[in-house]
């Protein structure tokens, strides 16, 4: 589980964390989340691997939060199809449901052609991915 | 249309927009677009009524683009429910699509309290929003 | 001492955190060290002041950090005048020193007046930052 | 004259802009300046020099100002050293000032080293900006 401490910048003038924050939260608690289970996520960078955003889905903004909160986000792999693994994201803050949302991935090579889940370059990914399937 | 001029600090070490600038470029068209058919967001907040984002759906990233790059946003009313609204958004870059997003909203009033879409408070609002169903 | 771990999407195309980060992990450190020393800066909020930030100064980017960098902020009032008071901030990269910097705040009431450092209302914080000047 | 629009996501809980962002609308009129005097910033870093802000100066926040405020932005150069030149900046909401600051720059080549002024390499960028010294 990661933590975000909400910051005033992260506000406002409605007085609440401004919605487009939560897609940078999902960032934090992602690269958490790999490093977590040993896939230091700017190793990965540095192997000439990428792994851009090629979706944010179903996001639900179910309650406000606000700077001084603390927001405890699970992750977990929703799907992993042939190119594409989807993440997905709860957001508590005191064990109240503020937010869920999910983010869809695909891999690229140095070439910036689109790496398959099956290739053997990504194999140890993709098998730990599998472990965290919800 | 609303143009966003890509700027420098929008842009993340892969050299390309931030994903999470697409949520806030969707903002920034969507005030714009209020602006255009006579309903102005922040006038709108001075009455007491608030239109927070309650989901963002269907986020495409399709292409990369990068400081310096313009963005051509089209905006469109996807669907009226009875107490939330869905916006449609296209940006392209030069003619290239890069980017379709969702936006969900619903209306709150003074007292916290949702709005249905059908209250005469908003009758206005509503009544506009149906003329550019897409 | 406050540690801000630098995020991707606090980075640039230029492969290191965007100058402008600096000055909200100087707002982050600042939160806490009025926390750490019995002065919750939303609790301030609460009772009707505000305290906003009047200037930034000799900020030095002296070594850039990107994604993945883990920072240490100290953070020490500078000076105490009579109506704002300075603090100021080293931030370390794995104790190399990487950005210094100096923010400058005003107190305002609920009427938007300007309290002075010397008001009883604010007497525990002007006798608190005293403690702390560098 | 550059122009900013303050968008919603720019304020903060206080209801005006937050601070940091100034320093972001600096990097926006500083990029269109320099395209206006036909030095295209993103052509510069492509002939492989980069000009890193390495300090940020006398930033004053003299109003506030929020979302739907239209911000006028000047921008000149104050001075011209041996190794970076400084430029200066006036922000002004319907023709009050609401901040004023500046902002130091140095060059750097494609081996990382500092690329004095004098250099020929920069000769037309410095002898630009000399014409615009406030």
């Amino acid at each position: 589980m990661y933590r975000h401490y909400v910051q005033y910048y992260e506000t406002d003038k409605m007085g609440v964390t401004h919605h487009s924050n939560y897609i940078r939260f999902m960032e934090e608690a992602r690269v958490e989340f790999f490093k977590n289970i040993g896939l230091d996520y700017f190793e990965f960078e540095k192997k000439g691997l990428i792994s851009p955003v090629v979706g944010i889905n179903n996001c639900r903004y179910k309650r406000p939060s606000t700077a001084g909160d603390t927001l405890d986000i699970d992750v977990a792999i929703k799907a992993i199809g042939t190119v594409t693994f989807t993440m997905q994201y709860v957001m508590k803050n005191k064990d109240v449901v503020v937010f869920t949302g999910e983010s869809e991935h695909c891999l690229l090579g140095k070439d910036g052609k689109i790496v398959p889940l099956s290739d053997k370059r990504v194999a140890s990914l993709t098998e730990k991915l599998q472990k965290f399937i919800a």
